[in-house]
């Protein structure tokens, strides 16, 4: 015994206490599935987004904003930033086309190369990047030093294709750091927004109540409204958010009792039963990266446009997408609405009910106040939808970039591949195929009820008027692609609403 | 630009969906810190826990338990449900030890070699810990594989000694599922606490006030108070919680405005001055792993004892912690007290204090309702403190088996390595020196206030009475030793404590 202590016990100690104190714990992972190797990327001949920025991105994303990728306005904030960036640094490589922050000389045509486009690209995915994620300086920079190229080398000097993506990607961060998002707060809410009810008492039936998440083992926490300010935000196109209102949720409240136990109703219907399609829909439509960012990836294959067409259409896309969550995090802020499963609790509170019983238990008598959606509630009040106004935002975005409403996507997902119920949804292989941009948006919005998160009201609601930030940001796409749009200042917050505790009825 | 096209698109959605639709994305990470390699295990000549079991549990507890390795109440259930089956599946192979939940017929002494108690012991760690989290399945069943042990081979033959590290697993989580603990539902409240104080408003400046915590780039959550049960959960010892009850924390009431104000200006006055070996004591003893499971290692290490010795005395030091924890949280719930970072707000609204500016900040005028603590407060009631409880606990229990207070441990603490303030904290190299578990338990205590989570009083509060369960749970464990132990039933839950609204004063 002894021999045998004196010979491990030193290695353990140093093992362990390497392994714990120096990040080793905190890094410490358990095993990835592989994924299929990315082919290699060469300056003049490769996708930036595609086959360095995307892949590098996704991890962070995952790791540092939205676990579940289904944030609306953290990870477009990223995103916006980075596609900013490339579109400014694309712009002098373009016979028309202008900056929306930062202008440079044009280039010379025989400068407008694939290889001087990707540098310049690539230092302005570095420069944002770093600015909006600096934690993962390492991992931005390694964008840049796989492929030869120096991270330090980004002078201001804007003749080159370095010194162009350096100054539009410090240009995109510096623009939009007081667009009213509070990036230098740490994105807390600058608007004193407190939830009327809290996590324990639904003391309003008609407002929102956070939920309680279990974050472990045995760890809870109770949800925070994410960022409302997110309504005071500089918007992309020329449509001014406080001109818009969307009518109240009347049904979400109780003083309208038939209408407010019709609509939990519905939500209890489809929570029993709820098909393997209806539950895959309601994963991929939680996934904004995959139903919106695959979906896109898709089109642009099938019409093959260039690298630089794809950063430009990608932006158009998500600027879309940012400017309907301004007007969606203005009303979801003004209405304030209760959630499905506090509705559900407050109409039949522990009576059984028919419902999805959770992971694997399928359809279950449950007491009512143990009801839970099959999509985990996301932090913010109820009405509307931002899910369906994402989709129909950047859905129209892409209908008018691409000249038609043709999408003809599918996706695949392998028997057991569900996150909520792994191992057993879908029950066999699943394809889901959108032949159009309608398809999808109608999917998007019909799956937040499937996955009990909505009222169906709220899906209407952003169907309704979603399209128009669409077509606003495509008129101003087109205006920066012809060179008639005017150079923007930097972006500011905009005035807290006048009416914003004004629900109305 | 089309031949680039067609070359790589398609490997781009192949990428990116496998990756982010299976799997990957949840799971991609960044690059983990090398660790030295553990020298390889060998059944006959091997320490189970030091060079098997502990590896593969550190990186399931960092991210399914808890993430800073901070937590008193889970973390422990886990290595404790893990230690019982170790204590249990060892003791016939001991000449007169017992089992606590498990018995099995003494084996005949030519089957006391290490290779039979190591497998009993692996055995007993995979069928425990798969119990505990089973969401880890295949990390836990390669314990077994990758030394040519066959998981499923565990049949209840206790003959053998897979068989009784089969028995003895299963039987130790079985004992504790109905402890009092909800492991059955998740660890959720079974005691119906609701915070007086929202995570937005101190209404009562004497009582706890969950914090509200960024949980990633512009992400919050407010804390829920963890595991209030575990003030219902059956002791190891014969101590009865119910016959404790600790002095009220009268500073914490404003209504002693001088006390109250005091014990918040000593807060400020520490957080104003820390030192680099203050700031790296606050995360070491933060850290219960290391600064509990490494201390422990050490002394093991120096009085050699066998891989079976180590699994007892570990199970001893762990049982103590946990018994410390029941009646440490049926105090908590009990006074339910605020916090220094509420108390301080309360005290100094906007008013500017000197104090630590968070991370790599230094000392600076801040408005004291923005003052934060250098260590992120734990989500439980302030008084008593846990962590002191704990290390005196467990130092009490470790000065009994080892017959000495000798500790003589350090840990060296490289320039930059601080998790709090990486890259700055410590200035230089740094070696903390515990000569004594005296030492250790008074700077563990010490260290709370310093770190800004906790009040003099409330380390004070359990440096008083903590040393108890130590000794306590010491008899218990000669008991086992030595045979004359009675044998357990399954643990139950407590009836709450008639006083737990009882705050006296």
């Amino acid at each position: 015994m002894k021999i045998v202590g004196r010979v491990f016990r030193p290695f353990l100690l140093l093992v362990a206490l390497a392994g714990l104190l120096f990040g080793g714990a905190a890094q410490a992972q358990l095993p990835p599935i592989p994924a299929p190797p990315m082919p290699p990327f060469q300056l003049d001949a490769g996708h930036p987004l595609a086959q360095v920025i995307i892949p590098k991105l996704i991890p962070v994303l995952v790791r540092d904003v939205s676990p579940a990728l289904n944030d609306v306005t953290l990870v477009p904030r990223v995103t916006n930033a980075l596609l900013t960036a490339m579109v400014d640094a694309l712009a002098p490589y373009h016979p028309t086309a202008v900056g929306i922050f930062t202008r440079f000389e044009r280039r010379p045509q025989d400068e407008w190369t694939l290889e001087n486009m990707n540098i310049a690209s690539l230092y302005a995915a570095y420069h944002s990047l770093r600015g909006m994620l600096p934690q993962r300086e390492a991992v931005w920079a390694s964008m840049l030093t796989e492929h030869g190229l120096d991270p330090s080398a980004g002078d201001m000097d804007t003749t080159t294709p370095a010194g162009i993506g350096t100054a539009a990607g410090k240009g995109a961060v510096a623009a939009r750091l007081h667009d009213g998002m509070n990036q230098t707060g740490g994105y807390a809410d600058t608007t004193g927004y407190v939830p009327v009810n809290s996590a324990y008492e639904l003391t309003d039936a008609s407002r929102w109540q956070p939920a309680i998440k279990r974050t472990g083992m045995g760890s809870y926490s109770a949800q925070v409204f994410v960022t409302p300010q997110m309504a005071n935000v500089e918007m992309w196109s020329d449509i001014n958010p406080r001109d818009i209102r969307i009518p109240a949720p009347t049904a979400s409240n109780p003083e309208n009792w038939d209408a407010y136990k019709a609509q939990v109703d519905q939500i209890l219907e489809a929570s029993a039963n709820l098909t393997d399609e209806q539950k895959m829909m309601s994963e991929l439509f939680d996934n904004k990266i995959v139903a919106l960012g695959f979906s896109f990836i898709h089109t642009a294959v099938q019409h093959q446009i260039s690298p630089m067409a794809f950063a430009r259409a990608d932006w158009l896309t998500m600027g879309a997408l940012q400017d309907a969550m301004v007007v969606t995090w203005q009303e979801k802020a003004r209405y304030d609405a209760v959630r499905p499963f506090s509705a559900i609790a407050h109409v039949y509170g522990d009576e059984l009910v028919s419902a999805w019983g959770g992971p694997g238990m399928g359809t279950m008598e449950i007491p009512a106040s143990q009801w839970q959606s099959y999509i985990p509630v996301s932090e913010h009040p109820e009405y509307p939808s931002a899910s369906t106004c994402s989709c129909a935002a950047h859905g129209q975005a892409a209908r008018r970039y691409f000249g038609t409403d043709e999408l003809g996507w599918s996706i695949t997902y392998p028997a057991g591949s569900s996150r909520i119920e792994p191992g057993v949804t879908p029950a066999e292989d699943l394809t889901l195929t959108f032949d159009t941009w309608t398809d999808l948006e109608q999917m998007c919005g019909q799956s937040r009820v499937w996955a009990g998160v909505h009222f169906q009201a709220a899906v209407d609601a952003s169907m309704e008027i979603c399209h128009d930030f669409g077509d606003a940001m495509f008129e101003y796409f087109t205006a920066l692609m012809d060179g008639t749009a005017p150079e923007r200042g930097p972006a500011q917050a905009l005035a807290p609403d006048p009416r914003k505790d004004d629900r109305g009825a």
